[in-house]
């Protein structure tokens, strides 16, 4: 490719992003060192920040720089519901909605015993213990109560529905409420293009239309 | 999506890796500081030292550390040929065949009109200077004469071709010989499956058979 050590260097660090092979790595490191070396730079800075900067909520665990996240730290919020997500992009769409008002709990991980991911990998432990409340980390005023509603927001994939399935059973006995996304036809499709799994869904979670 | 600015800043800096967008770049991101801090922090150093260190050759104009890459400097490549090429890429793989021991000139870049590039995008000029050869910019006794043989391997693309054809109109009348890799049918593919563009140019580039 070149006889520079530097540029393959930078080739085999960008081997670090997901889904980056050995290919797009170069053409990445060849587009940055021809066309944008203050992107480069900009990048290489914004990595550095970051990973000295972002650290976990210590309430509902998704990235902050700050002890307890802003979405947490609302008093605004409905405190008692509790929705758990798999990782923070989950909870943006969640919030892009704007039809939840509760907090989060984000997993960042999901259960998949092909990858030797098990219950301690989601932080099971820690949402136990998120449920039954906590002072506030911050020894503000401000008090967290025991959850009363939880909310699993995991993905509908096989891996999502283990995962809501490993919280369903340690939460058996606990007297939380839990409950999951409805499962059905996305709104605004036709029938004829919706998989048939979604549509044996839908007929088996039907509700009332008298509601 | 997490009310880190920091977050925020490193997955708007992964927007200027090509092919990344909005989602690829959060992906990154969140794959990076949940599951790789130490490799962030390697891909930040990797880039700022990259463009700190890695410059042109200043006969080739790949990248390398120093002022001449060790292709060019190599004693035993044979000084009168150059085969120009559009990337460092495409020169990887010319090396790979170790069919070509002659030297290259790297365009890092093509002809593309679409895009507004055009032959002083390619380097041209700087082209023609090398071929009437060049003194070594390292001042030792090393001499680099007048190229004899050009060998055009762009890239089979319009954009290819189109670069390929400037070059050939541009030493028009200089005594330099030019010649274009061969186009044909792919070593080990079947006739069946092989395009019907690509088997009209082997028909009409047939060569004979005795020699």
């Amino acid at each position: 490719m070149s006889d520079s050590s530097a540029f393959h260097a930078l080739t085999s660090a960008l081997r670090h992003l997901p889904g980056v092979g050995v290919k797009s790595a170069a053409r990445m490191a060849y587009h940055l060192l021809q066309h944008d070396r203050a992107g480069a730079l900009q990048l290489s800075t914004a990595l550095a920040h970051a990973v000295e900067s972002v650290r976990h909520c210590a309430l509902c665990h998704t990235f902050t720089e700050h002890i307890v996240c802003d979405t947490c730290a609302d008093p605004n919020r409905e405190r008692t519901q509790l929705c758990v997500v798999e990782n923070p992009a989950d909870q943006a769409a969640l919030e892009r909605t704007g039809a939840y008002q509760g907090l989060f709990f984000v997993l960042m991980g999901r259960i998949s015993p092909l990858d030797g991911l098990g219950p301690a990998d989601i932080g099971l432990p820690r949402l136990l213990q998120r449920l039954q409340g906590m002072t506030d980390p911050l020894h503000t005023d401000q008090h967290y109560p025991a959850v009363k509603e939880l909310i699993l927001a995991t993905n509908f994939t096989a891996e999502g529905e283990a995962t809501a399935h490993v919280i369903v059973q340690a939460l058996r006995g606990t007297g939380v409420q839990v409950t999951r996304l409805s499962r059905g036809v996305p709104v605004g499709s036709e029938l004829e293009y919706v998989d048939l799994g979604t549509i044996a869904h839908a007929l088996v979670d039907r509700r009332s239309a008298q509601d």
